[in-house]
């Protein structure tokens, strides 16, 4: 794990030099797979069947889809996600989009794989709220269209685990790569990709320091394989905005190790698509992205930027909203003349 | 507008006589569009979209796609539908698929056409909570890539209105029909489309008076366009299965016409894929499609079914499932860097 504490140190370096050119890097066309869960076509559908399986809450309502929406950035654009009995999360839904990218995932990193995050909500009781992954392989064993499924995915003779689920979900969400953004294309070496400001966003970007933590292909600190990259945040003592945002209320990576010295740490998030995740940070209680980036540059680079600064990182951040593949919708197998106990 | 309030004599005719090998239709391929509204490929496009776009709701977290589930049986599976603030409405959810065909929508009957219906939700405290169609207007105008998916759908200068959003979710519900079930292939001369059971099933739908109501290629009692038919549920009393069930309080179509002849009157729901619907009834209270058989012959047409002839008839419902069309994803527009003011 790397540890970002310092950031005003670290940034000396990049932003003095500023990045070259070639430090530009396109998103990668296809996601790397752990070497226990390849991904394969009969994984990705039938993960995809399940991401959008509402059945999956106690509820019968939300689905991952709920949350990390798909037709759309990724998330939920709302502040704190609704869960089963209308529960608001305390964080902000993260984007799924690109998150096949991430070291680690959640907030607080908690989840060292995708796999081991597709099992967390389900059971999560302000999420999805079952109470043991055990309901749902029953669920998913009583539903007769499963098993197929199941049985082209995996081998073995009882294929429908709770772990096979979360494997397929994982393999689903390693297709989901947003690449060919206008950034994407400048850095293929197209350099009308990007508009005049653009470009004068991305040196304003390098220059004061942002490159720090959001940088690579993904803008989240990592070449694509690796522990999780985390930073502190606030990195500076701001009683004006702490009071207009509460973002010290959450402690951060600290309720996942207990250690001090990880209070109000977080993973680096990448700035792919991030025009279309507002509300921004953590509690997501940042409604605009000009004003995620003034914040920024406030809490974690001590710089208070121009008016015209602010607007020229903002639209450079604009050209990472890059091209969503296609998709068919997903049959879900139907429970033919039942009903589930949903509550 | 027919009304079959007395269904043990209508079904005389129809049950003593059979119903001709003639008289069972398959599914018509497409659905007829009103005069003012013609089906287009913009419009189902921006149908498509509208229908999936939680922001069409009060909390951002409620789409007409979550109750009404297109990659599932059109509906939720659910007896009370769940809105927002996890407010659960009165009446199941009736299904999207092949709604198209019926005269009238809701189990009331209370929009005239799909375009009525599709404003009701929206503005209805429990369901998707916005205000007045305006707020929801004034957020598609917001969202910057609306007006042109807007502008190639309508003409007209100011094509974003709620008329027109009602439009396009109508022409997109329009293609949501689901042709060539095992019935269909049988209907259209494929005898060896249904198992014996389903066969024997059919028969017996007919003889003991299902198709008085559920006639027609929908089996909702119409021939494709035309006013609702509706029937009194129930129509003979039972206190036992009132005790258990509660059927009776809801007063149906009373609730639109305050009429008393109206009082625990619906519209003929669809049959077509009716094992992908369950809990049944308009409050969805009955968990199995056997049970719904049951209590159907039992309260409507005062028989006591054998479980032989249950589950036959429960075999044959099963041969309604169709096919469903293949959908591609909608990308929902974004509002770049921008929060909507959920609650």
């Amino acid at each position: 794990m790397r540890k970002l504490g310092s950031l005003i140190a670290a940034l000396a370096l990049a932003g003095a030099a500023g990045v070259a050119a070639a430090d530009w890097q396109a998103l990668p066309d296809k996601a790397p797979a752990p070497a226990d869960n390849p991904t394969t076509p009969e994984k990705v559908e039938l993960g995809k069947i399940l991401y959008h399986d509402p059945r999956l809450s106690s509820s019968g309502t939300v689905a991952c889809a709920s949350c990390h929406n798909v037709f759309a950035g990724g998330d939920d654009n709302r502040g704190g996600s609704v869960g089963v009995g209308a529960q608001v999360g305390g964080r902000s839904a993260p984007t799924v989009w690109n998150a096949a990218f991430n070291g680690t995932q959640f907030w607080d990193g908690r989840a060292p794989s995708l796999e081991a995050q597709a099992k967390g909500p389900v059971t999560n009781p302000i999420e999805m709220g079952i109470k043991h992954w055990d309901e749902v392989v029953a669920r998913l064993k009583s539903i007769p269209g499963y098993a197929p499924l199941f049985g082209q995915a995996f081998s073995g003779a009882d294929p429908i685990t709770a772990d096979n689920a979360a494997k397929a979900i994982a393999a689903y969400e390693r297709t989901l790569i947003t690449p060919n953004s206008a950034y994407d294309k400048f850095a293929k070496g197209d350099k009308s990709a990007l508009t005049e400001q653009q470009q004068r966003g991305l040196n304003t970007f390098a220059e004061v320091g942002c490159v720090a933590c959001h940088s690579g292909p993904v803008f989240n600190g990592q070449s694509g394989q690796g522990a999780g990259v985390y930073f502190k945040f606030p990195s500076t003592d701001n009683p004006a905005l702490e009071e207009q945002y509460g973002f010290s209320k959450d402690v951060g990576r600290f309720e996942v190790t207990k250690s001090e010295a990880d209070k109000h740490f977080y993973k680096v998030p990448t700035l792919r698509n991030i025009a279309l995740t507002a509300p921004y940070f953590h509690n997501g209680k940042v409604k605009t992205l000009e004003e995620a980036v003034k914040i920024m540059a406030k809490l974690q680079l001590d710089k208070e930027l121009s008016p015209a600064q602010t607007a020229d990182i903002t639209a450079f951040l604009n050209a990472l909203t890059g091209e969503f593949p296609k998709q068919e919708f997903p049959r879900l197998p139907g429970y033919p003349g039942k009903t589930f106990d949903f509550n």
